[in-house]
């Protein structure tokens, strides 16, 4: 991709109207745009991020087996009335819209009631079970508040995989499944060494849910870590009955302030009781289905990321989840040959890369400093003064470290 | 995709609260489930069509130099206020809803205006254009009735595109490349003899926009063609002006039903003098930009295909966006001897194509009917008796036509 072809511009200042550090560099570097407070449109670099951590989420729930379905953002209140959670007092974030008629609709928060009812016409014998069903899709969710930048959205991406299982064994087998998927996850998007398996409320149904917390002061949780077991505890359920669940001294337990990237629930019989979602067993016995829900916010997890590997100059992205491979900047001179050299390298370079090309006419160090801000893990420099003796410069934008490397060797380099 | 690992049912009966032919099929074969009336989620071998036809709409899109984006749902109404299309007397399809601090939102029914708006903090200088940004985006349309399945949704995912120009010779040039790219996506997916492009009414700035309309009698549009010319006129505006720009006699029009499957709109000024989309020309001097706007509603066209190529026995996938390359389709003996076999056959399958895998436990004429309503191109059946020679029945769905193949043989005639 073409800079010169991209009329999103990169920032010098913070954005006026934003307290968190997330929203301040991508809306600097032009990954997103505000709409409204936690409503934010995806610029191309941004896109390119979320679909690439989309990605791996994917590869991981086909992986389990997940079958891709895709359900509506516009909820009829049927099934949310026969769970008792269509009333604004049960479920406080709700946004809500109408029909022509005065239907009331609701806008999709989450989708266990809907996927329940759906699955009606289809779950009949214990031959159906088990199996799973997830999707990427649009949540909405009417928070008061929404000051954290794309770590808490009004609207938002959600990888949202509900499991169907015959009973509680079937259901904790898949329950681990998930729970390893997940620590995978956040690994190759690399969190892994900074996230930690949480155990938080179970709500009515579980004794426990696990969350994944990742360790950054601009979280709004509090856990409590012990290294040791490599496992926290969130705040709001540490208590000596847990610690004894769990085998843990109070001594050893770290507080420290986290984001959840991640959930992962027991619904039991919660959904499908009230839903009807019923099987029949090998005795012709109708039993309800049992359910697990797991979640993860797609730009939630994009802006932990920027708020865990950032640094002072600007975004950090890890390979897996940058918007390009390599950036080749482009320092011009007034006779043309570098532009020359640097049109014939990126044609030669997005043979085998995702590449960023700065081939603006702007000042070496505007290119440098928006090189630095928007990220791209690794820079070739391209300039007069190195082009002379047949190299670029290679730099990598994590730590710093630069060399020089002769041309016919770059892509080999790179690799 | 093993279909035993599948929940989702087809059906032998029309769903009854349905009139259109292509909600009836693709509800019966388990595409799709309908929440309400033009609310339709996508189960796992309909998302599959959706992102066939979305990836062929991207590659062009990319061709064009588009550049991939992802605006919100929720928008503020200061930039639709300021166009003058915020009240529902002015567009009479919105759907509003209201943050907690009773702050009126629209649902996005389009996104000229956000899209407009957000380009003000970018767009300064000639050098940053032309460009054009597309994304493809859920669409909210508060339609009073809607009765056509999934060509009139109230809620679809649509592809739109957005050009930004200098001037009209710029817009026009791009425009005429889009039309290009309409013929082919519509060509790729296999409706290219039925669409033809169709002059309609250009809106307040322009004489004509185009739409690209598919013949069906499914559809809701009434049109004239020439087939000497190979295009069409919309009802809306054929008059003896509209032909004699053309050059058309009326006694060569023929009057057809028809779906519009895209359209493509010159805007010229109408969004950007309002929204102050505004650049400097080579002479330091503010103009604003020259819009144009492409849609294509990605469901809308996915039912146009079923309209248009299904037969009595079920739907009919071109190859280029069915669900899956071939469904192998295995008569199970009582001795095994065959589903080891299809087993075997279909890990292999699997290497070089998308393949469904009926190995249920089911009678041999609902697995064929079954096959048949799936629709997908080329099914591979094997069973005991032809296995006796070493061979499998290849049949083509669209066309009937079976014949044998040796197991050695059938990987390269799949080719």
């Amino acid at each position: 991709m073409k800079q010169s072809k991209l009329p999103f511009k990169t920032r010098k200042e913070d954005p006026k109207d934003e307290v968190s550090q997330n929203a301040k560099l991508l809306i600097r570097a032009g990954f997103v745009h505000k709409e409204m407070a936690g409503v934010y449109s995806f610029l191309p670099y941004g896109l390119r991020v979320l679909k690439k951590i989309e990605n791996i989420i994917r590869k991981e729930m086909n992986a389990l087996g997940g079958l891709e379905s895709h359900l509506t953002s516009l909820q009829d209140k049927t099934a949310w009335e026969k769970t008792g959670r269509w009333d604004d007092s049960v479920v406080d974030n709700w946004f809500k819209t109408k029909l022509k008629n005065d239907t009331e609709l609701g806008l999709a928060s989450t989708h266990e009631e809907p996927l329940s009812a759906l699955l009606c016409d289809h779950v009949r014998s214990y031959k159906d079970l088990p199996f799973s069903v997830y999707q990427f899709q649009t949540k909405f969710r009417n928070e008061a508040r929404a000051k954290s930048g794309i770590l808490r959205g009004r609207e938002f991406l959600m990888k949202d995989l509900y499991s169907f299982s015959r009973n509680e064994e079937e259901h904790n087998e898949f329950y681990e499944r998930v729970k390893k998927a997940y620590v995978s996850i956040f690994s190759k998007v690399g969190l892994g060494e900074k996230t930690f398996v949480t155990f938080a409320s179970g709500g009515s149904f579980a004794k426990y849910s696990h969350e994944f917390q990742t360790l950054t002061d601009a979280g709004e949780d509090l856990i409590y870590i012990s290294k040791k077991k490599g496992i926290a505890i969130n705040k709001e359920v540490l208590n000596d009955e847990v610690l004894a669940d769990l085998g843990i001294e109070r001594s050893e337990l770290v507080e420290e302030k986290s984001v959840e990237v991640g959930n992962i629930f027991s619904l039991k019989t919660k959904f499908s009781e009230p839903l009807e979602l019923i099987y029949k067993d090998e005795e012709d016995k109708a039993l309800p289905v049992i359910m697990g829900s797991y979640g993860i916010g797609v730009p939630r997890l994009m802006g932990t990321i920027v708020e865990v590997l950032s640094d002072d100059k600007g975004l950090v992205w890890p390979a897996s989840v940058a918007p390009f491979d390599v950036h080749l900047v482009a320092l011009f001179d007034k006779e043309g040959s570098v532009k020359e050299q640097s049109d014939k390298l990126y044609e030669e370079l997005t043979d085998s890369f995702d590449v960023l090309y700065d081939d603006r006419e702007a000042q070496v160090g505007t290119k440098l400093a928006d090189a630095d801000l928007i990220g791209v893990p690794t820079r070739v420099v391209i300039g007069s003064k190195t082009l002379a003796e047949g190299k670029v410069e290679v730099v990598d934008r994590k730590t710093g470290q630069s060399k020089l490397v002769a041309l016919e060797n770059l892509i080999s380099e790179l690799r």
